[in-house]
């Protein structure tokens, strides 16, 4: 079968090979890859400047989505011919996260979307409904779960709570979309004005200009009568997180999520006590996150916000678009 | 009655007082004090260094236990004779923590405990049990309320789950002591191996000298398998977060404590990431938890850790003993 | 002030009186009561048909909503002109249902709502936005805080999951309304066409008709691909009781709620386990849930399913309205 | 190897077989058998009593405990030597029940722990630590799973809440057992003085003989001031549900538990929504609840109660002791 590897030590790193078709177990399913999705981590392991976990002739990208065409003697969960989305860290199927499950993942440290075939255990697919294509499938194993985790995983906010999302990336752009789903208001902030008006078309109740308004806290707190947002999805690390935290009610939650560039800020524990105030790292979410998420986009028909699709011989210009300040919404790989 | 008041701007700051008995409205109960406790802050209040909410001639102390000797018309809960324990912010009886409880404080904004009578409402008391005196009941409700806040107000330790407790302050004797309570194995820190034994002797199954043990979070993880404690209780603020959340395990939770001396430190975002920590900014708990807590400790016979038991007039010797490094539980006043 | 009294004994049984104003205590509200709603239990009340625990003389309703006239000294929450819901068992303010709440109940321990003046305790009150009006309010105390807590009191719905709500009571439809605020798909059943329309009206995705499929159960499980509802809101008892459990899903919630006609079915434990379903006895809700479910609907701008309304001194309209097997949403008493 | 297969048709009915080892794939591991233990339903099915589910020529028994012989090429939890306990629905891993993990379960559709070895997916097993035994560990999958989910499946206990447990199952044992790890207060009821010591030995507050007292639920209200019982653990079914109920606090908890002779009774929808109950029908639990309990008694040091060890060969007394109203605890057979 086709399958890009990346080629540790080479200039241009990734290569199209001839790989051999993975061969599924008693419990495994043969998927067809139609469509994958790139995450800001998958170009820090191309440019070979992710964690020594990543193995250096993998076949990148966690998040795909396909056709299953054979299964395992014991596999009762799908058949021939159903389309699937599948689970970036097929081991997680339930319950809190254990590092363990962080030693199987597609595109990290097995072979992930980028070539025809993929064998994964049944327990770590996910039926795609018809109202989503492959490309939308393909965009949700890592964004749309980590977005779901961290506004439903401790507890979800009710409809009229407010939800504070940052920036355009895509865990964002879907936590601003679930948020909607749950009847919350949602308040989120961006650089442009064009972007602004994106992220109103998704629905966005109100957005802020964080260039325009550096003392963006104080903003959110006029959207919200002086309390404070009821959670924040917060992705932009510790240099936003003080105005985050300002933004937040008295007993409010902030899900912090990570592989983002720009770490390196810090959190002032008084602050997080004077208003009972909960963190959560957040890191992905588990196989039930990805079922209720596509159970939820399937019943109100919302799709993933795509930037571009790209041909699968054309996937070099996929992984450019990751530094692509322009970029809103995922970039997706095509494999018809 | 007698009472003692804050005397700003004069040296002694503190005054024995004639005052007028307070009178309790319809649902109002009057409580002449038994015993009164002292907090950290309120060494702060007396010194004239607490934020602008506290009251300039306030009568000090927000912990107290007593007996009913009064009540208004509506009062339901309790009649004359009843021994019970007074909440510190009485209007937060049940739920989440709200803002404008915080404005009526004994002790801080009202008048507290260091007087013969205080009138409450109904809604702020708790009765107090045979089991325990009065001196164990002025002990609870600051200290003990965060402590059990801290353990069981997200979801509290399973038998055989862990915890770790930080030093030798009130919270965190109620912490390790509720800790076992609910079937925990408890992980202690001192500074001496005096207070090692006395930790001991209140149940904790490791202690851990930090000065002998700088990079005392990998002593933690050995004692854990190296898979690190479920529970902090953590009240060291940011000087000690950092080993604390290296001694936490992936999943696990750790309850930010205030009001302690020597906050300035930070925490690194990344490192709650990768481990998908909750960390809970913890003020206090309401009258539930402090009804809770003294079932618990009623049923199983525990009492409060008390250093020393002063009289009313010696009110001063017990404010001067809270910087008082040997110190080993609560300073109590008795108000017999 | 103009009230209406139940006059035990008596063949009409209520007549307008002179009452004296209440007179609020220092943390009560003078409240001009604008709009009173009715409930099924008010007529059991009038009719002398309500266990003890109603007062013969009491003026009726539970429900209303109003203008604040005046505050006592230490209210903080609420200033004169203020628009306000008032809750109907004002002590039960947040955290679990207490035995002790019930016996102070307007409209039945308390003079309650159909009159000119209320005293409440602050703490009783909740802020009516502006997009509701007084009847909105007066709509909610009891059925849409019965609804809300079955909905949200444990776990939430998700988007995307499946509510069933039974007929058209004001539980019911407030159900309805809510569940679709939280994302959910709703099945609503009832036993007239024309009702059929007006719940698809409001937003239910599929409406059986009873009459006509007495195995609605098995309607429920076809338009959930066979799975079942994930949460039920059973008004019936026990005689549709066990439907409802035929078409809840395994592992699905069912809230169950009191004060409705036609008792006396059964449930059979073993349905129970079989799908490890949890049923969930519900008496309304606190004051934190009337807060949040007046807070989803002003955010949402949707309103009351209100009957008709009926002038003051029409009330005994409003109570015969209460048999009728056509009215559609709350009947409403106008004070102004 | 040597196996027990149920032979239907035949009046014995079971017999001794050589049976074909096992081969794990994968993920899978072979286990050699070192205890087994029997539960209510392996009766059922051995005499052909049991739904469909179960296959006609099945290996019997759902709980087994052993070692570690061989792992396959992807395992990564346990290598051989390791001493494991056995899932008896092994695919249940983490979250809430679905009806496809009820398709393979030990014992019913699968061969079960009645043979030498038995090839379990590494995901079905969990560690036994050295301080119990392997007739411990074989004790726990069905019953002590089932306990520890009716405790803390919804919320746990906390410490000074009191259990009511409900005879001398081995359900009610190790909820008892359990309930006193979190520090609850249990009241116990029993049939006979002689049992009744037994539960006391085990922890037990409260002792009350049902057959004595046969309006038991108002002893239960005695014993808690009046007020009932936080969480019950119903095994019995219908037929004591209604004085489980009685006995029960408003707001409490039941745990509803199967496979019990005796069911037919009915609930009362009424009394239900009148005290707020919440009613909890409890099929087992997933892996997660056996590593926990595990984790709680090797960290209390405590044992399953174990009526007595047969001998591999005299397995059909073992059978027959399931009849026997004099049993207390476990019957364990021994594959040394």
């Amino acid at each position: 079968m086709r399958g890009i590897r990346l080629a540790p030590g080479e200039a241009s790193r990734m290569a199209l090979c001839d790989i051999p078709e993975p061969v599924p177990d008693r419990r495994g399913v043969l998927v067809r890859v139609r469509a994958a999705s790139l995450n800001y981590r998958d170009g820090l392991i191309a440019a070979g400047q992710y964690p020594a976990i990543s193995r250096a002739d993998v076949v990148p990208l966690s998040d795909g989505a396909g056709e299953v065409i054979a299964v395992g003697d014991e596999v009762t969960r799908f058949k021939a011919g159903d389309r699937v989305v599948i689970s970036c860290m097929p081991r997680w199927v339930a319950g809190p996260f254990e590092p363990r499950y962080a030693i199987e993942q597609f595109g990290v440290t097995h072979d992930g979307m980028l070539a025809d075939y993929v064998a994964v255990d049944e327990e770590g697919l996910v039926a795609l409904p018809d109202t989503l294509s492959f490309e939308d499938g393909a965009s949700l194993p890592c964004a749309a779960v980590t977005a779901w985790n961290s506004l439903c995983g401790l507890r979800a906010p009710l409809p009229g709570q407010s939800v504070l999302t940052i920036g355009t990336g895509s865990v964002s752009l879907f936590a601003l979309q679930f948020a909607k789903l749950f009847g919350a208001q949602v308040i989120a902030t961006t650089s442009t004005d064009a972007k602004a008006e994106s992220l109103k078309a998704l629905g966005a109740d109100h957005v802020i200009n964080y260039r325009d308004t550096p003392d963006w806290d104080k903003a959110v707190l006029d959207r919200t009568n002086g309390r404070g947002v009821d959670f924040v999805v917060e992705v932009g690390g510790g240099n936003t997180l003080v105005n985050s935290l300002g933004a937040t009610r008295p007993g409010g939650q902030i899900g912090l999520i990570g592989f983002v560039a720009g770490f390196g800020g810090t959190i002032d524990p008084l602050a997080l006590i004077g208003k009972a105030v909960t963190l959560r790292g957040i890191g992905m979410g588990n196989r039930l996150d990805l079922e209720a998420l596509v159970n939820a986009m399937a019943c109100h028909e919302i799709h993933a916000v795509v930037d571009r699709i790209y041909d699968f011989l054309d996937y070099r210009a996929a992984f450019d678009s990751l530094g692509n300040a322009g970029r809103f919404g995922k970039a997706v790989i095509s494999l018809e």
